[in-house]
Parts: C-alpha cells; sequence; structure tokens
C-alpha cells in the first residue's frame, strides 16, 4: 500500500455504537459490491459509521464533502500544468476506484443533480470508470466501495437524487439512537457522568418534537456531546446548553423559550 | 487495433436475454448507418443491450454518461497544453467517429443542448464531425455507430431532446421483461434459486403499479438483483428487500407501507 | 486552394431535387452579396440544398452546428497557448470570410441572440470582421457568403431572431416537397421501390396533418428514407415504420395510435 | 499614423445623403468632444452616417458589434501569454482612445448594463480609461471621439441603459428619409430605374404603417436595396420582393398576406 | 513617490464651486480616517468634488468604475503569469491602501453586493486588506482613505449596499447647485454668457419637476454645460437643446412635447 | 513561529469591555476544540472580540471577508504556476489548520453553500481538510480554531446557514452594550468626554427602536465613534451626526426626519 493510500486509512478504531443490524448489512452489501447509501438527519452518526466500517474492513476511506460547485472534475480528476507539461491527477472518485478504496460521498445531494452522474458507470456491473478528459476506461479496483449519504429531511423540488441515481444503490436508515444508547455514547465522548448524559439526551428528545413545529432540525448528538464538553470543562449546565443546544439552531424568540424552558427542567 | 481503442472491447459476452426482435432491428440499423435511440425507464436494460450489442457486432464501446456540466469540448476534444506547447486531445466522440467504434450517450437527455447539437452532422448523410478548434472536417469512420439513451419518464418543458435530434434517429422501446424472462436473470445474476427470484419479481410487480400513485420509478430489474445478491450472502429476505427494494426509492411512510406489505405478502 | 480550404469542398454532387426557383434566387443571392437565410422545418431538405449550391458554385462550405453555448470566440477564433506563446486561431467564420468560402450557421435560432450581433458587419455593405482581440480589421473574400437556417415552428418569446439580424438576409422558404417528388427522393436514398415509397410518403402526409395538434413536427423526408432503408435490408415494414417513424417522435399513447393507424392503412 | 491605426480609416467616401443638420451637429460635437449617440430603428443608416463622419473628419473608426457576452475585458483589453511572458492588448476601446480614432459602439443596449460603465470616466471631462489590470490610467487622445448606436424600439425593462450612461450623450435622432431621398438611395445603390425604385420604397411605406400592428419593425431602406439589387440581377421583381422584402420579416400567414397584397399594388 | 503613483495626482486645480460645508466636513473625515459615501443624483459633481479634495490634500486619487462583473480580484489583485512564473499585480485598491491615495470607487451599488464585502477590514479601525492569494495581511498607509459614490435614486431591493457596508462610512449629500452658482458653473464651465446660462438653468429647473413623473432623472448640470458647449460652437439653441438636453433622456412623445415647451419658454 | 505566521498575532491588546461570560465561554470552546458562532448585528463588536481572544490566547488569527463569490479554492488553496511548474498555495483555511490559527471566516452567511460545506470535515471530531486537488488528508493543527460571524438579521430563505453546518458551533449571542458600557467605549475610542458620548449614546438608543419600523439597523456603536471623532476634530454636534449616523442609514425624509428629531433633542 502506498503512502498516498495509507494516510487514508482510519488510524484507530473509531467509538462506535451499533444500534441495529447495520453493521452486517453493510459487510453483506461490501461483500455483493453493492452501492450503499445511508440515510438520516444531521449528526445522528452516518459519517462515524462509514469510519468505523472502514476501520473494521481495513480499507481506505477517502471522504468527499459535496458541494453545489463541485463539478465531475472535482470528482474524477484533471490535467494539472507541470514544468515538463501536464500531468494528469486522479480525483478523489477516481483515486479511491483506482486503488481499491471505500469512497464516501457525504451529503450527496448537495452536489448538482447531473454531477452525480459520473458515478453511474461505478455502480453497476460495469464497475468503470471512463475518463474521458484522459482517453482511459478505469475498471475499479477488487476493493472500491462507493458509499454516499443522504438527508431526506433536505429533499426538495431542487435537490433531490433522480431515481436512476437511488436505484443503484442499497440504503440504510438511520436516527437518533435509543435514550440509553445515547445516553452512553454522550457521556463516552464529553467526559461527563451518566447523570448529566442522561438529562442532555432528555432535553434532546424534547427538542425533536419541535421538529417541523418552528425548528428544522432536532438536536443532534453531536450537540450534546458539545454541551456536556463545556460542562465537562467547568461551565455551567444552563450556559452550556445554552451556547450548544439553543442559541445554534434558532433565533426565533418562541422556540427559544421551548427550548429554554427544556434546559431549565432538567437544570 | 490500436491499445487506446482495444481497451474499449467488451471483453466477454454480457449476459443478455432478449425480449423481442430487437437484436435484428439494432443490427439492420447498423447496417443502414441508422444511429439508435434506447427509450425506457431507469434499469430496464438499455445499457446491458448496447454493450452486448458491441460485443456480437465485435466493435469497441466508448460509453458517455451525459450531464448537464458536459460541453462539447468534453465529447468533441480540446487542446491541453504539453511540454512542446498544446496538443489536441480528441473527446469520446471525436474518438469513437475517428476510430469506428459505437459511441453510446448514455441519459443524453441530461446534457446541454449545445452537447446535443454537436451530434447533428454526424446523424445526417454527411456523417462528418467538424472540429472547429482544430480546424478539421472529421470524415466518420465506416464503422462508426452513435446510440443515444433516454427516459422518456424525464420529459419535461426544461429537459427534452429537440425534434430536430429526435428525428435523426430510429428508436428501440425498452420495459421491464416479462415474468418468466426476468426471473430468469434475477436467479442467473443474483444467484439465487427461482422460487426466490420468482417472489422478488412479483413484489416488483406489485411496485410497479404504484407508478404515478406516489412513486417516480417501479423497482427496477437491478433493483432485485441487488435484493437477491443480500440474500445470496446470507441476509434474511425482509431486511434485504428493505435495504434493496424499499428503502432507496421512497422515503413517505404511506409508500413505505404499501411497498413492506408487498413485501410481506411473499416473505 | 490550401490543403485546409480544399477539404471543404463539396467532394461530389449531391442529390438535389430542385422543388421551385430556389437555386436562381440563391445565385442571384450570391451575385448580389446579399446574405440569405434558409426557412424550413426540420429533415425538409435545408442542409442537403446548401451543400448542393456550394458543390454547384464551386465553394468550399464551412457548417457550423450553432447552439446555445456557443459563444462569440467559437465563431470569430481564440488565441491558443503554444511553444512559443501564443497563436491565434480563426474560428469557422473568420476562416470563411478570410479565404472565401460560404459560411452556413445551421439552426442559428439556437445560438444567443446576442452573439449573433458578430456577424453584422458582414452582413451589411462593409463586409468586414473587426478582430478586435486581434486588432484586425478582417475584410471579407470576395467569394465569401453567409447563409443561415432557420426554423419557424421554433420561434418564441426567448429563442427568435432580432429584427436588425433578419433584415440583413433575404429569406427562401422550403417546406415538405411534393407528393411525386418526395416519392422519387425517398426511393433513391432508401434503395426501395416507388411502391413502397409511396406508401411511406402517404403515411408522413396522415402524420403531417397532426402537427399542432399534438406532434411537435410532422415525419421528416429524413425519417422516411431511415423507413425505407431499413425494409432494404429486410425488416418488416410495420416494424421498420415503428422503429423509424412512430417511436422517435413521441411517447403519447394516443399519438402512437393515430401514426400505428396510419402505418396500417398502407402495409 | 501607424499601420495599425491606418487599417481603420475608411478608404473612400461612403455614400451619404444628409436628411436634415446631422452633419453640422455631429461636427460641433466632434469639436466640444462631446460624446454622440445615435437613435433610430434598424437598417435606417446609422452605420453608414458614421462611417461618412469619419471619412469627412479624416480620422480612423474602430467599430464594435456590442452583445450580451461582451466583458470589459473585450473593450478595454487583457494580457496575452506570450514567449517572453504576458504581453498587454489593447482593446478596441483603449485603442481608439490611445491613438485618437472614432470608437464606435454599436447597438450598445445589447452590452451587459454595467459593462458599459467603463466608459464612464472617458464621456465627462476628465476623459481618461483606468486600464486597472496594468496599472495605467490613461488620458485620451485630443482627437478620440466616442460614438454609440441605440435602437429605442428594443427599450424594454431588461435592456436600456442607465440614466448616468445616457447623459453624458449628445442624442441625434434617425428615422427613414423621405420619399424622394430614399428613391434615390435605393436607384444608386441597387442599380435599378428609379421607377422601380419608386415603387419598391412606396411597398415599404405601406409596410411601415404595419408596425406595432403585427410587425416588430417596418421594412428598411437596406431590405430595398436588397431586393432592388436581386431585380437588377434579372429576378422578377414579385420573387425579389418575397425574397427581401416579406420572407425574412414575418411568418404570420396574415401579415405575409397584407405585405403581398402591398407587393401587387405596385408589380 | 513613484512614478506609478504619481500619474494619479490630479495634474491642476479642477474648477469646483462649493455649495456648503463639504469640504470641511471631508477634511475633518479624512484626519479621522473615517470612510466616505458621496450621495446624491447622476451629474451633480460627485467626481469633481473628489478630484478637487484629492488635489486639494495633494494625495494621488484611484478611480474605480465599479460594474457588475468587477470580480474582488479586479480590486485586489492576482497573480499575472511572467516569463519567470507567476508574479503577483496589486488591484487599484490594494494599490492605493498599499501606498496611501485616495481610492474612490463610483457608483458602488453597481458591484455586486458581495464583492463590496473586500472593503470591509480596510473600514475599520484594523485598516487591513488580507490579500489570501498571496498569503498577505497589508497594513493600510497612513495616507490611504476610501470613498464611494452612491445614487439613492438607483436604490432597489436587488441593488442596495448592506447596512453593514454603510455603517462603516460617514455620508455626504449631494444635489444640483442652486440657481446662482450652477449658472456660474455653465457659463465657466461651456464658455457662454451668464443669460444663456440662465436660461438653461431655468430649462432644467422646470425638467428637475417632471422627475418621477414620466422622468427617470433631472436635466444635470452636465447636460447644460453639453448644450452650452454646443451654442459656443454656433449651434442654434433650440437645435443645441435638442441634441444636449431632451433627445438624450427620453423618446415618450409626451415628455418630449413637455421638453420642447420648456425649451422653447426661453428661447 | 514562522514570519508568515508571525503577521497574524494581534500586535497589541485590543480595546475590549467584556459585557457578560463570553471570554470564559469562548475559552472553554476553545478547550474543547468546539466551533464557535458568533452571533448579532453589524457593528456591535463580534470582529473585536475575536481579535481580544486571538490576542488572550496568544493564537495567530486568520480573517477572512466572504462573499458571494468566494469558492472553495478561495478558502482552501490552489496551484499556482511558478517558473518550475505548478506550486501549491495553501488557502486562509489551510494555513489556519496547518499551522495552528485560529481562523474567523466572517459574516459567514455571505459564503456560497459550497464554501461552508468544505469547513465540515474540520468541525466535527475528525479536524481534517481534504485538500483534495493536492491528494493529501490535512489534519489540523492542536491549536487550530475555527469562528464564524452570522448576523441573524440577514437570515432569508436564500442566505441562510444550513442546519448540518450550524449544528457543529456553539453560540455566543452579541448585542448593543449597555448605556454605561457603552458610553465608556465611545467616549474611550473618539476621544470625546463622557457628557458627548452619553448624549450620542441616548441618540443610538432611540434610533434602535425604530428597527423593524422603517430601518433595517439600528445605529452601531461604530456610527457613535464616527460622530465623536468629527466632533474631536471641530465639527459641530449636529453636522457630526448627520454625517455619520443619519445619513449613512436611510434616504427615506420621514425617517431623517424622525432621526434628527433625536439628535435635536440632544445637541
Amino acid at each position: 500500500m502506498t503512502d498516498d493510500l495509507q494516510q487514508y486509512l482510519v488510524p484507530q478504531e473509531p467509538y462506535y455504537r451499533a444500534v441495529d443490524d447495520e453493521v452486517s448489512l453493510f459487510e453483506a452489501a461490501y461483500a455483493a459490491k453493492m452501492p450503499v447509501m445511508l440515510k438520516g438527519p444531521t449528526g445522528c452518526g452516518k459519517t462515524r459509521f462509514v469510519e468505523y466500517m472502514a476501520w473494521k474492513l481495513g480499507k481506505p476511506l477517502v471522504t468527499v464533502a459535496c458541494n453545489e460547485d463541485m463539478t465531475a472534475s472535482d470528482l474524477v480528476g484533471r490535467y494539472l500544468l507541470d514544468a515538463d507539461g501536464t500531468r494528469w491527477q486522479d480525483g478523489p472518485l477516481t483515486f479511491a476506484a483506482r486503488h481499491g478504496a471505500i469512497c464516501y460521498l457525504d451529503e450527496i445531494v448537495e452536489a448538482r443533480q447531473d454531477t452525480t452522474v459520473v458515478i453511474h458507470p461505478l455502480t453497476d456491473n460495469r464497475r468503470v470508470l471512463p475518463l474521458e478528459k484522459k482517453g482511459e476506461l478505469l475498471r475499479a479496483h477488487e476493493d472500491f466501495h462507493l458509499v454516499i449519504s443522504y438527508n431526506p429531511g433536505y429533499q426538495s423540488l431542487m435537490k433531490d437524487l433522480k431515481q436512476s441515481t437511488k436505484q443503484r444503490f442499497g440504503a440504510l436508515d438511520f436516527s437518533y439512537p435509543k435514550h440509553g444508547v445515547e445516553v452512553e455514547i454522550v457521556a463516552h465522548e464529553a467526559g461527563v457522568d451518566s447523570a448529566a448524559a442522561d438529562k442532555l439526551v432528555s432535553i434532546a428528545e424534547r427538542a425533536r418534537n419541535l421538529k417541523g413545529h418552528g425548528l428544522d432540525e432536532g438536536i443532534s448528538t453531536r450537540m450534546l456531546i458539545h454541551a456536556g464538553s463545556l460542562m465537562a470543562r467547568g461551565i455551567a449546565a444552563p450556559a452550556a446548553c445554552e451556547m450548544a443546544l439553543v442559541s445554534p439552531i434558532t433565533d426565533d424568540p418562541d422556540m427559544r423559550d421551548a427550548l429554554d424552558a427544556a434546559v431549565g427542567t432538567y437544570f
């Protein structure tokens, strides 16, 4: 394994608490060379899961944060000008396909609908990537695997995956972990005791009921870890919750009152 | 045949089950140098068919996944900067026209209209491609053939082929194979027995009736193969169907219930 | 005549059946240095006519398939980077104006309205082309002639030629040839007998009545030649008509029935 | 005077029939260094007038056909890559300002509203042009003069000159010449006798009454010269009028009938 | 002071008639390093004022005519390719900040709202300009001063300065000068006697009452100077007013009549 | 510490009056490596606060004024052409992440969403920045910290941070300081006595009540310092207030009257 590739190995086991049978489903999909789509809200652990799987399978992980201005060339590669003329530089997708890494396209729905078309020939039985600018037809490495994440809450007329893209993937649904599991995660990650973590999770559960009633998204596990981390550094719980749970997600006075009330119930 | 060209030969006979007289029609169109348009929904076998025909005719196949950001230069070619100045690089369309390959423009309707206009002089009796930037008028190789695919379900005001493009093609209509044929395909491709394949096809047939009543597209043959592949790797049928057939195509709770019910009927 | 220019000569007399006095009108316009606009629907022979006239006048023909993404530089030319710095490369319009070719801008209405402005100084008595980027004021060659094609059926608010462009051209109206002429053309070009050609033309005439009542365009002469070519290669007439006449132009079930009925009447 | 400049001198006196006091007004504006705007419909002689004035004043004339894709750099100049690095290339506006030519921006309203802003510092008493990319503040040559043309008929919300641009110009209104003058022009330019020219002008006068009642613009003097030129080459008057006067400007059957009737009255 | 800088010194005292206390307010703002915004209609003397102040303060003046296509790089600078590789070229804003000039951004509201953000760090107490592409944090020269102009009449939803930009400036309001002052200016600048100048100013005052009732802007002082200049060169007053005052600003027949009547009252 | 980095150290203690517990909260967030979002209106001291914290923590501060035209490459870096070919240049975000600076993205909501997506992998526990064009996976320096500012008053459908971005930050709310604190700030910064500063603050407090009733934003502390600075240079209070407080923020006559009345009450 080259140094270039090695840097993409996940260096140590990421902390991951399995919720369901997602680990074995992912392993079967990997074995069947079936591309995988991770669905679920912000901050519920999709990225952590793919890191865990990459570690478990011992494969390098190339992550791309998709965005609207990403061109096909950003994924596939381009010519760079060198002292000796132009030199081809593989993009992250090509790099992963060529060397056999897991390629994780995070928040794929942010990419322009048609840029995602470049992954099509990699996601059916052909498993090829035509590098038209280079005149090369790359056949994907045996170990190459494609994973995308997708937040259904963002679906809109303008931004949705095309059916012809969706149908190429097996999908795993993610949501926030169950109470006990989430308490365990928050306590472990933030460095607070279970009692404090329990209160934080309870606040989040209240706030998640407000989703769609004034909040675009609920309070995520990641935010709870933020609040806990501040508390672990001596910040009082109410101030920590204000900074980490309430202020980031809303400026609506009524919503703030509702969230503050939820905080006040527990701290 | 040069190495560059050779890599585009389909290495072995692709598995293809003919549905109708599409093979002989394609052969006649190839002999008549009439460009061909493959019409039909996602995942019903259009790409597999063109691979099969390329193999059968013994011609190299250059595939381009069309997308909105593809420029005419991406098809035709461009100058690259080299150690000795600029060097012309044929695009995939020019490459195919020059050397006599089959050029397959997949999902052409995704390309910008300009991109489609460049194929016009290649699709009438002139069979030329003006490389304006190079000052060359390329006359197409005897063996060159142009094939495009087109999903009528995507037709919209914004994205449709122009009449002046459509009229240049003979068209072959594709749809999902008949029950028996599809069972055979799924069993062969996924490695499951006929009984399991039969159940999967039956689920798909139910789901296809929901198209237009809440589903944008039906469950494709490709998805059935996905489900079967998971089952062949030991995943229980309901979990395999959830991951491969239900979760990828809808987030609507009612649709999920309807699809889960269809799965439950057979497994 | 240089090699560069020579390749644009039409190598042999194109098959062309004159419909009216269009040949002598074009010749007078050429003599008067009056730019010519060819108007008419898709596939009725405009491109063939201009090829025939170029052959008849013995002048090279430079054809440009206009499109929405074509910039003024694509027509006029640009600097390319070379081993010795930048080098000017004439675009097709400049090339034709400099060396005395006929420049045919096909489907000009597809070009951005304002890109067409660059042809203005070539289309009045000045007959010059300012190459601003090069600092050159090119005076057109004696033999240079400008021809554009234009499909009035595509006229829309967004895409129409400006009056200040239209007024610079003499216009020739084209439509489908009369019955006898079209039969002759189809028989000659497709290699079928007159009886078969007669039936194909009759089908087209029925279909052309549907234009504006569900069809955007009628069945063109080119499509009839396609159908005839398949028949000449042994495909049964109904299958040939389905592939070449019906399937390419509509997916509407009612329209398909109407067209199939027209086919069924004759075959 | 350098060769570069010399090529922009109008080589011989253009045929121009003055309609009013426009010649002396232009001369006074030139003496007062007041930029001039020529207003009027398509094909009424604005371009011919500015060529005549350039010839009369003995100054080079640099014409720019404005269009939507023209950038400020197209007017002002840019760096080009050379064998010895980058080299600055004056754009047409800079060239004219530096060397003392008349710069004619034709159809300025086509340029992006904000691109026209670059002419502002040249059109007030500063008469400078900041070449920001070059770090040069160019003071205009004594003989430099700026002229723009403008068709009020095109005014629209999207495309109009800004007041802050308009106020920098003196304006001359142009329209079609009076009957006798126009007959004289058509006869002289097309090479037909006065009787034929008189009939052509009479047809145009009828058609001009249809402007705003189905026609966007009337028949221009240029079009009459076209028709006359065809007649002078032996084309029958009705066919010449059809090709040069009727067919270019309308596809509406009623308008065609009205124009054909006007032609029929005289020929 | 380098030659590059020297060319931006205003060579001689510009003719400027102070209207109010604007000169001392500008001097205090300059001393306090408070950026200044000049507000007022087209052609009322904002540009002349900043030239006068630059002359009075003895500082170089770098003027930028803002426009929609101006990028942040046009203001800040960019790398140019040179014989020895890339070379950084300061943009006008950077040039002024580095060497201590007054930078005048004319019609700032034309620039894209967000391009103006680059001036923010220069307009608070930091007085820095981060040159991100160069990796330099430029601290502005002691003498650097930023002035912008702004025409409130153009304010619209699409084009207005952001509050966070406006709040960084002290603002000076400009309007047309009082009668006596304006007569003095017109007589001085156009070279006509006071009687004629008085009449021209009276016409303008009438026309300014039409602003908002059919005219977008009133007749500016600059236009009066235009009319006077034509008269000083022997053009009759009515023709001079038509060319300089009426024709440039309206094509509406009623407005033309109203303005012609105003002219007729005095000449 | 390299010179490149050293220039970003805040050279001396910025004047900052703490309002609440924001200093200790920021310190805890820094220790917890939790990215921080500063929320609040224009000119209330967010930028000053981050400068103060950078000084207090002794860390270099890299500030980026975000804008709509900023690309991901502007943040992350790009290849530059050098005498020896291309050379990678870190963008400000990469520079800060690599060397351990505080990176402050000012007015992040102005940036295109894509630009904001690139910060995602730096803002969760991975703390990496994939430099796809360079093929490097940068792990952030121990000292790296990310701070963004955000004005909730600008929130709109088109321009708001995505939930998946917001949830990655702890947020601190800022508003104008309390009366006594603001008086102290204005007196200190403008160089006026407390009495004058008190009057200026009182005027601002009145004006802030008009926010949402005709004013988009209230008068900021920065504007009061402007007014005071003019007064300290001998400008009469009413003229100073007009220039610094009233004229910059509104052209509405009623609002002007209301603000003038507020000024008149105190001076």
